[in-house]
């Protein structure tokens, strides 16, 4: 591995870190609060290491496997630890695990909090920690579709994967392409969804930040209360739309910019997205009206949570731990799904969902057929093989994760359904889970332990999976 | 399909259920109590209707695929609703849904039960549910080593695929030949059982219906309280040392009485089978001795559990609800193990497992080594892509159903724990689960909806899924 390269590229992401903290050091210093010197000394320190890094001498021009997955995992890690210099320098956090908690939550677009009092923040430290969903979500944009098929994980590109299919060799060119029309669609998004929340009722700074929090699919509010706060219909229609259109998959915009509508209602991704949001919905809504009539009231939360928990976003319009046991079991099987491959949300992706279904369905036939040889196809496209084997191999890894980490929380005093909804909440970057994690709640509360495994839960779904677990396999280092 | 040969095999199968209603008959006539009447109807209504079906006219003689399933699932079903007969006619049941229950949970070896004073029933109608589980785990036998690869589905058998399979068109002789060498395994363990219990000072009745229900890994136990009503480690000990060798792979057996004992240790599934069952009796002892001291009994009453569960038996010496929360959630993933393939037990079966992990194994090796073709290999023998597939298919299904089945169970006043363990330990075929169901609980409780759905559950699991759920499927009816 060229250890060099990996130093030097992730020299290269502090060093942009560091350029967006400028931005919360301008808001600070708009609202004259104290918090602009945590800013101002986080930016220093960010950009030194990440100029010295940036100067590691690299043997190779391009990034190939090994470099790619060291990158990715390492340089997650590092700028979730310098951006938790601010939270610490102003005096948010007293300590550094809940600083680096609440960072990791912020670029994995999570949305799990640590943050006890929310609105007592200055606006500064509250921009920032909005801005990590928003550079998060477009990281992952990034990572998902760009990187991991240029590394040779092309399973979250199936659909896409004659447009895309870059050689390792010819990594740089093809990232620096997809990537400025995915940062286009992003601002696009981002633009249309503070206009909207400003004419919906929002004020400015807290629709900036709802919004980055929207379309990085995160969670964060910069209320206690969360959307719940603004207590307004009108607020929570258009998140609920933003955060629906965030979990689709962002080529899918691409084709409707360049003029191809029909892509979006021929894509079966998209078209099953569609249909489990609308079935989970239609069931809630059925079952919380039961015990509290009003329809029309029961349809707007149930479909506000079901977007919020399937896209991974993780806002809270109210506690639905006090819904009945089937509405709170539909959600939980939802923090699995997550929404489209190549969105901003987390999750195990409706794309692999689809494909588990199917290799399920073929089985049926062979038991009929045996001889028979078939593929699994998705919207008339053969699915190859070995990225089928890639896909099932993810979803029993991401059961076999989920079990063995909440067997671990179990150890630090909590419940279990605690600990099992803290854990998926992570693992596919959701957020509020139920229990002591509820809507409600916060992860305050739990041990420093728990906040330290969690926070690489987070990482570990958020990548993937296989790109951190690689890294701790004696495969990976032997050569 | 050839309805004739179904229903002649059908015939067969009820003519033999009315000779193994002797037993209880004369049991009953032997403590000369007053249910030797319902047997007697029960024997004439079961061979008269045998008898009928078995004149039907088959246009084939061999049974091939869509037959070996039609055979199977209806076969279960129909051996269960007259096997529900003596229940009704004796009036241990007011109604024939809790008959029928009782007698599925027998039949499948599940031990999940509706009878709310056991103690207070006759000998014979106590020995013909215990000899349910007997004929139940014989016939799984035959059905799991046999008949599934006969019918092409070989998943079970991958480790003596060179020593079984049979052409469809020679399936009769060669089931003969297995059943005979399985059925002299089976009548061994059941005699040492019985004179080892005797010896521990158990009652010669007691001794011979918990030795049925534990070589069959059923569960059903002659007293209100389970073994716990004996308070005797002697007879706990027994009763666990036959649990665990009734989860074992009963060829190995054969291959231990033809003098090859080395068979048994280099058997890569027996080993994992031992090291699962060690590993979670370690956690427990470890978690529950923090609890209530006493590391002698919190060992015995932990490894007492463990074995219970992963082989599906469900006999109770404690109520394990009261145990702390990690050594619960042990017990519920150990519930989805099973012992081993080609044993008594129900769940996924170690064998899947084993399959599980190196599926996931390989592909960490693939993103290293992503142009390697690997084949998954257990103990020196390559496992055949397509048995690979259809084991991955079941483990996604048995998820699957499981999901789904709990939330349905969700709508029927049930909480969470109790809903989610109610499935488990009937797909699995354990019979106690947690919370209104759980050890110390028994399922009479339940909506008659809950209870005819579970049947099926317990059928499904049994059957081993694929085997049932093709049956309501397009494919098989199309042709």
């Amino acid at each position: 591995m060229d250890s060099g390269l990996v130093l030097k590229t992730i020299g290269h992401l502090l060093i942009v870190e560091a350029v967006f903290m400028i931005a919360p050091l301008g808001v600070s210093i708009y609202y004259g609060e104290s918090d602009f010197k945590a800013f101002f000394i986080a930016i220093l320190i960010t950009a030194f290491v990440g100029t010295i890094l940036s100067f590691s001498r690299a043997r190779k021009e391009a990034v190939r496997y090994k470099e790619g997955f060291m990158i990715v995992g390492l340089g997650w890690l590092l700028i979730s630890i310098f951006g938790a210099i601010p939270f610490l320098l102003a005096g948010t956090f007293d300590n550094f695990i809940d600083a680096f908690f609440e960072t990791v939550s912020g670029f994995t677009t999570t949305g799990a909090s640590v943050l006890k009092d929310i609105e007592s923040q200055p606006h500064g430290i509250l921009f920032w920690r909005s801005l990590t969903h928003w550079l998060g979500g477009m990281g992952v944009l990034v990572f998902t579709l760009s990187l991991l098929p240029a590394v040779g994980m092309s399973s979250l590109n199936i659909l896409k994967a004659e447009s895309t299919g870059p050689t390792p060799g010819k990594l740089v060119p093809k990232i620096a392409e997809t990537a400025r029309i995915l940062y286009i669609i992003y601002i696009l998004l981002t633009g249309l969804e503070i206009i909207f929340l400003k004419i919906g009722g929002m004020p400015l700074f807290d629709a900036v930040t709802h919004t980055f929090a929207t379309v990085g699919t995160g969670g964060f509010s910069t209320k206690n209360k969360s959307i719940a706060a603004y207590n307004m219909p009108s607020i929570e229609w258009v998140i609920m739309i933003f955060t629906f259109l965030a979990g689709v998959n962002f080529s899918l915009y691409y084709d409707v910019l360049m003029g191809k509508f029909k892509s979006l209602f021929k894509d079966r991704e998209f078209q099953f997205y569609c249909t489990v949001i609308g079935i989970a919905i239609i069931l809630i809504t059925i079952n919380i009206t039961d015990s509290w009539g009003n329809i029309l009231l029961s349809f707007r939360q149930a479909a506000f949570q079901v977007v919020t928990i399937i896209t991974s976003t993780g806002f809270a319009t109210l506690d639905y731990s006090i819904w009945p046991a089937f509405s709170k079991m539909i959600l939980f099987i939802l923090m699995f799904f997550g929404g489209c491959a190549g969105s901003t949300s987390g999750g195990i992706k409706i794309l692999r969902v689809m494909i588990v279904f199917k290799y399920i369905k073929r089985e049926f036939y062979k038991l009929i057929h045996p001889n028979s040889v078939i593929s699994i196809r998705i919207g008339g496209q053969t699915i190859p093989e070995n990225v089928v084997q890639n896909v099932i191999a993810f979803v029993l890894l991401y059961f076999l994760i989920f079990a063995g980490l909440s067997l671990i929380l179990l150890t630090q005093d909590m419940d279990l359904i605690s600990s099992t909804s803290a854990v998926v909440a992570s693992l596919s970057n959701i957020g509020p889970g139920f229990g002591s994690v509820g809507p409600a709640m916060n992860y305050a509360g739990l041990t420093t332990f728990t906040k330290i495994l969690l926070s690489f839960t987070m990482i570990l779904g958020r990548l993937e999976i296989y790109t951190v677990l690689i890294l701790i396999t004696p495969i990976f280092w032997k050569d």
